[in-house]
C-alpha cells in the first residue's frame, strides 16, 4: 500500500471505532500538522487497530487504563469512552474499568476519568448506570 | 463494621476534613460511578484519613506533593487546598509546601497548583498572603 | 465482614488473580507496612477485584495498560503480566496489548512493559510467541 | 549579585525569551506566591536560561518535549510555544518537534500540545503553516 | 551573597537535612554537570529549603509525597527517606506518610516507596516499624 | 513503499540515528513482539525521523527532553544520548540539556538522566565535560 491507501484503510477502521469523533479531530490538527492527523490514521488506526491479535473491544479497555492513568488526556478520554461503547462496552463495564483504575492509579485518575464518562453517557441516555452489585 | 457502618464512618471523616466539597464529589458519582463514591468514603475516608499514625494537618502536606506532582489534578487540589486550610495549615504553609514542590516536580507542576490555591484563598479572603521571609 | 474476615475473603481473590506472586509482595510489607499489606488484599482484591461487573480477565487488560502507562511499574508488571496469563489471557493477547500501549503512552513505555513480558513469557516457556498477522 | 540584582538580571533574559506572556505569569503570582514568582526570574531565567552552554533555540526545543511529555501544561506551553518563535523557530519546526514527542510520549500528549500551537500560530497568522515533505 | 557564598551556605542547610548521602550525590555529578550539583546546593537547599515558611519535618512530608508520586525516583527517595528520619519524622510516620500516597498516586507508587523504606529502615535497626492502631 | 521496503528504509535511518544500540533494541523484541521491533523501525524512524522538517541533531533535543520528564525511561535515554552525540550535539550540549529540564521536570529527572549522561560519556571518554561558563 502507498502513503493514500494506508490513510484510506486506517480512515475506514477509525470511523469503526471512533466515528465521527475521530475524524473531527483529525480534521482539527489538518491546518497546523497534518502528518499527525495522518499518522493517527494510517499508523494508530491502519497499522496498529487494524491487527487481529486482539478485539477491537480489548483494545479500549487497554486504552480506557492508559488514558485514565496518563491523567491530562479528558478530551481524548471522551473519544474513546465513545468508541468503548460503539465496540460493545456497556457503560456498567465502562465505569468498572475506570473503578479499576483507581487501585493502580489513585483515586483523582479514576475520578477525573469518570465525570468524563458521566458527560458521555448523559448525552448518549445511558444514566444512571445499572450495577450488578 | 458492615459495608453501611463504614461508609457512615467514612463519610464523618470526611466532613471533617474536606467538609461540604468533598460530599459534592461524592454525590456527583452517584448515577455513573456509585462504587468509586463508596470507595472515597469508606476506603480513602474510613480505612485510611481516619488513622492515628498521621494527623490531618500532616496527611495533607502529603496530599498536595502528590497532587501537585501528579499533574492535571486542578479539581482534587481545590479540595485538598481547603482541607489543608480547614485541618490547620495556614495559607502560607500551603503557599510554600506548593512552592517546595518546584524543587521535585518542576516549575510548571508548582505554578499549576499555586494558580488553583490563589483561587482557593481568594474565595477564603486570605490574600495577599503574609511571608516570613 | 469485620476486618479479619475482609482480609480473608480478599486474599482468596487475589491468590486466584496473582498467585504466589501476589501474596509474596503482601508478605515483603509486614515488618515495614502491614497496613499497605492489608489494603492490597481487603481492599484491592477483597473490595475491587471482586466485583462481577467486570471479568477477571477484563480487569487484566485494563491493569496492564495502567501499569505500562504509569511507568517505573516493573515488578508490578511482572506480577499482573502473570496474573493475566492465569485468567485467561494468552500471551500473543497479552504482547498486543503492551503494543497497543505504544499508540497512548509511547514507544518506551511500550518496549519497557514488552520487556517485562519477554521475562515471564521466558520463565512459562512460552516464547517465541505466535501471531496471526 | 545580590537577590534584586539577580532578579533584575534574570528579568531581562525572561523578557527576551517569553516576552509579556512571562511577565504575566510572574505578576499573577504576585499575591499568593511572590517566591515562586522570584524564582521563576532570577533562578530559571537568571541562572538557567542565561547560560551559553546552549542558545535559546535549542532550549526551547528541550522546553516544548518536556511540557509535551509531562501533560496538564497546557498554559506553560502556549507560553513557551510563543518563545519558540520569538528565539527563532518557525512554526514549521514548532510543530515538528511536537509531532516527533508522539513516537516517545504518545498520540495523545503530541495531539494536546499540537493544539495549543494552533492556537498561538493562529494568533500569530501563521496557519496553515507550511511543510516540506 | 555571590555564587561561591550562596554554595557554601546551601551545603550547611544540605549536610543538616540529607546528610553525607545528599554531599555523595552532589560530588558524582561533579564531572558530568557541576552546574547541577552547585543547583541542588545552592538554589534547592541555599534558597528553598532554608526558607522559614515551613519546618524541615513538614518540607520532607510534601517530598514524601512528590517523589512517590514521580515514580522512578527511588535513589532519591532513599536520600529523603533519610532525610525524613534525620529532621524528626519516626519510621511509622514515614511509613504512614507512603501509605497515605496510595490513595492519589495508586498501590504500585505507594509499594514501590514502601519497598525502598524497608531498605532504609532496615540499616537504621528501625524494623520492624511499630503500629498504633 | 509495501512492508517490507518501510523496514528497510527504516532500518537505514535507524542505523545513522542509534548505531548498533537501536538495532539490539529491536533484535531484542524479535521473540516477543516481533510488530513493535517493526513499528519502532518503520514508523518510528522510516515515518517520523526521516522527515526533513526538523534536522536529527534537533530531534534528539526534543527526544531528551520527553525521555528526562518520562522518567523511568535510563535504558532508552542510553540509546538517546549516544544518538544525540552520533548526530552532533557535544556533550556540553547535552549535559546542558539534561540541566534545563529541571526548570520543567524537577531536580530528580535531571539527575537521573544525568547519571545516564555520565555512564555514555565515560564509555565514549568524555569525562569530565568542558563548560564554557
Amino acid at each position: 500500500m502507498n502513503r493514500e491507501e494506508r490513510h484510506r484503510y486506517g480512515m475506514k477502521v477509525l470511523e469503526q471505532v471512533d466515528g465521527e469523533a475521530g475524524k473531527r479531530v483529525v480534521d482539527s490538527l489538518a491546518d497546523v500538522s497534518p502528518e499527525l492527523g495522518h499518522q493517527i490514521v494510517a499508523w494508530a488506526f491502519g497499522d496498529m487497530y487494524a491487527r487481529p491479535e486482539l478485539p477491537a473491544r480489548d483494545r479500549q479497555l487497554v486504552t480506557l487504563g492508559v488514558l485514565a492513568a496518563l491523567g491530562g488526556c479528558e478530551p481524548e478520554l471522551e473519544v474513546h469512552i465513545n468508541a468503548a461503547l460503539n465496540v460493545g462496552l456497556t457503560a456498567t463495564e465502562v465505569a468498572e474499568a475506570l473503578l479499576h483504575t483507581a487501585v493502580y492509579a489513585g483515586i483523582p485518575r479514576s475520578v477525573n476519568a469518570t465525570v468524563v464518562a458521566k458527560k458521555v453517557f448523559g448525552e448518549r441516555g445511558l444514566l444512571p448506570i445499572s450495577n450488578l452489585s
